[in-house]
């Protein structure tokens, strides 16, 4: 691993890793539109679909993750930057079936008309089903690693984090906890399937693409997966004290659908201080990077300091 | 390639043809049902739907195929049961996908509830997705090969047919053309990405599996072809002849969505003599296989004159 005098410029305080989020955020939003061409014929309006889905905004968390964690391991960016679109794709995907009306029912996402909303319910479905498909379609692809090894790998761990077992699987307990006192370590595990997977497999995908070590991808895991809990912590105070028009997103869902949250169990401070417990250990695991990790220890202050 | 006596002697008559799918479908079933094992906790409901989707009927024409051409090239046989389970279960989450109420709005399938009948529409949204999912996963699994080179082509392959140029943009051009008089060629086009990308997929993944030259690739390829669209003339027939206890499903759909058909555009008689067409330009192709490719001839046979 070398020194990545890079990173460290870029990130040293707030304000830069807000504007390296930036900047990152575009070159996934490029990747994409790039990934996601335009085609003549009747079949035109679901790509149009599945680019209103995927393009367009959101913070680019994951994305921002997969380049962070390769550049650290000094992996190829552009290679990076696909597999960043991939798990944006993903992501987006997962957003618009949980809009639909048998789902969430939500009218609003990243401030627009949602995908069922902007279209209509039959081609969000399909287009949420062909964005699943194409992340894995982009994976598998020479262009992101020549070595058949690293593809397939990349393949597997996304499909485990994304799958009945992951992200799937924990939007199924969460709607079967609806309206029910779930205990914290049932909420705990929910949220590590629902979103702390894809977060987990963000970084570990750059660590896959960058060759690490298997102590470094270990460490890189562990600094995921508290990342990823944090978020949801943070997300779950958000959702309580933030207003619709800070989230671009319809605010107080949660208490709303009568769901255990860990504001429900903890409280708000108690949820504050959880975060910010998780943000502190994901930091530590770090500790093997040293300064060349500058950037994930800011979005790990980041995400529990965010404000939408 | 060496002769293989027990394809000679399983399949030489319709009747063996018969027997030898329903060897094939049970191994499919006995495959897809250890690869979704039940797990306990809330997410258990997700595994009851995914498996109620893909297990307990249909042909499983598409896993046959994978099965027979991975046999022509003398490919490890439980490998090709898992790739047979995979295109099964992307198979069956395209159903319960286009049977929800926004698309096509079905409530019976192979003779049952459909699943969002059975669970609700949320549970068959989900069970889809993790359906498609666990596709990928299988393929990228050590155990479908130990080549990594093999297991990624799989899932190229899968996702190419599978995604927004194959059938789920298939299913988008035929959802816009309801109601739309559309030429023949536009209706060969859609059933070439629909039903066809899949079908021959399941034909070229077990010539992936079975290390084909490329150009005993190419050959099962335009086999693969030929046989999805005769299989999908032959539908139209049958959509027009059958009654719904024959078929198991809602007969009569595509004229009552106001669909262009190939009996729409070319009547009974002529959708039946293209598929007898397709259907002998389809064995034409298996010229380079000699009688080892008796089961596939027999196939391209069956799909034109089955009953269901």
């Amino acid at each position: 691993m070398t020194f990545d005098k890079t990173t460290l410029e870029r990130v040293a305080s707030p304000a830069d890793l807000a504007a390296s989020l930036k900047i990152a955020a575009g070159e996934i939003e490029n990747t994409i539109d790039v990934l996601l061409p335009m085609v003549p014929g009747d079949e035109s309006v679901l790509i149009e679909a599945m680019r209103y889905a995927a393009l367009g905004g959101g913070k680019r968390l994951r994305g921002y993750l997969v380049t962070e964690v390769a550049q650290l391991f000094g992996a190829n960016h552009a290679a990076a930057l696909r597999i960043a679109a991939s798990v944006e794709m993903l992501h987006a995907y997962s957003l618009v079936h949980d809009d639909l009306p048998a789902m969430d029912d939500d009218d609003l996402r990243r401030g627009r008309p949602s995908t069922h909303r902007q279209f209509d319910e039959a081609m969000a479905i399909l287009a949420g089903d062909a964005l699943q498909t194409s992340a894995f379609e982009i994976l598998a692809d020479e262009a992101t690693d020549p070595d058949p090894a690293i593809r397939v790998a990349l393949v597997s761990a996304l499909a485990k984090a994304s799958g009945a077992a992951g992200m799937v699987g924990g939007q199924v307990v969460d709607i079967r906890g609806e309206g029910r006192a779930l205990p914290l370590d049932q909420v705990r595990r929910l949220h590590a399937m629902k979103t702390g997977a894809l977060i987990r497999y963000s970084a570990e995908a750059g660590a896959i693409l960058g060759r690490a070590s298997a102590a470094q991808r270990e460490a890189i895991c562990a600094y995921g997966r508290d990342l990823g809990t944090a978020f949801q912590v943070a997300d779950d105070v958000l959702d309580t004290t933030a207003s619709a028009e800070e989230l671009g997103k319809t605010a107080g869902k949660d208490e709303a659908a009568g769901k255990s949250t860990y504001v429900s169990l903890l409280g708000i401070e108690g949820a504050r201080n959880e975060a910010r417990l998780l943000s502190e250990r994901a930091t530590a695991a770090l500790a093997p990077f040293n300064e060349q990790a500058a950037a994930l220890r800011a979005l790990a202050r980041y995400v529990v300091e965010r404000r939408n």
